[in-house]
């Protein structure tokens, strides 16, 4: 499965595509920020935005698009602001046709390091090491959009044999009646 | 002009035009809401939300947009939701080359009722008072949008009033040169 992570951010919105299953080496298909300028008003940002997600969703061609869920009590003066941009992500995806998921970055940070308050660092690291790369993404935005799509692709291997695991006990159940 | 409200929300976004100058009576152009259901998931009601704000756009022919201004400290339970509409609903105004504006609940409090701090019954009182209406437009969300494009009326038309102001200052200094 091909996953497109969204780190969401007014200044700069990570974007990080991923492809791979779980338990099978992941590979990159492309990583990097969409910009918008901090002194543009908030309707021209959103639709650069918009636009930078739709030509991402064009050339990356996802089958599924994960992005940061954003907490409202987190830093007040950027809150906003990552909300917003996260809203234009979920839209741009949402549209498509595309399922959109949301993991908190802990659920990204513990199943990236397997610690749920693991720094930037650790994160640029692993992600580094999960994909094989030669050095660290830049900025920390663009690997944590590369850590939110191997978190998606390893929670849905992880969900998805949940449900086979179920649908073969209610079948087995079925079976037995 | 004519300016189009938006009072943002994922359950209940609630949609406002009115017509009208400053110094001159108001009209309604129309009022109601856009709703989704709580139990879709984020990305269906985000694009019925946008849906619904592109329809009225078609409809309305707004010359400008109002939305509210989110804060961050105000209930974190909805904030982000609301967040999240305001959003979809500045993209919609923005790509179409709209002006989009955002006012402050209390900017809105003040310019309808003189108070900053008046409840929704008031704001409600004023709005069919200003608007002639026979009866208060509900829900709430509908009467605050209403609200919105009737304070951005009069505050464009302060704001031109000051520009015109300074631009006859600044006429006047250059003929008594």
């Amino acid at each position: 499965m091909r996953v497109l992570g969204v780190d969401p951010g007014l200044t700069r919105c990570g974007l990080g595509a991923v492809e791979g299953r779980p338990g099978a080496p992941l590979s990159l298909v492309a990583v990097g920020v969409v910009r918008t300028p901090a002194d543009d008003d908030i309707g021209s940002r959103l639709v650069a935005i918009e636009a930078g997600i739709e030509h991402w969703l064009d050339e990356v061609k996802p089958d599924s698009v994960a992005v940061e869920r954003v907490f409202a009590q987190h830093n007040t003066r950027t809150v906003m602001g990552t909300a917003q941009a996260s809203a234009v992500a979920i839209v741009c995806a949402a549209r498509r046709g595309l399922p959109v998921t949301l993991h908190t970055p802990s659920e990204v940070k513990a199943a990236i390091t397997g610690s749920g308050t693991a720094d930037k660092k650790q994160i640029g690291a692993m992600v580094t090491r999960l994909l094989r790369l030669s050095a660290t993404p830049k900025p920390a935005d663009a690997a944590d959009a590369l850590a939110l799509a191997i978190c998606h692709v390893w929670r849905s291997g992880a969900q998805n044999r949940m449900a086979e695991a179920l649908a073969r006990a209610r079948a087995g159940k079925g079976a037995g009646r």
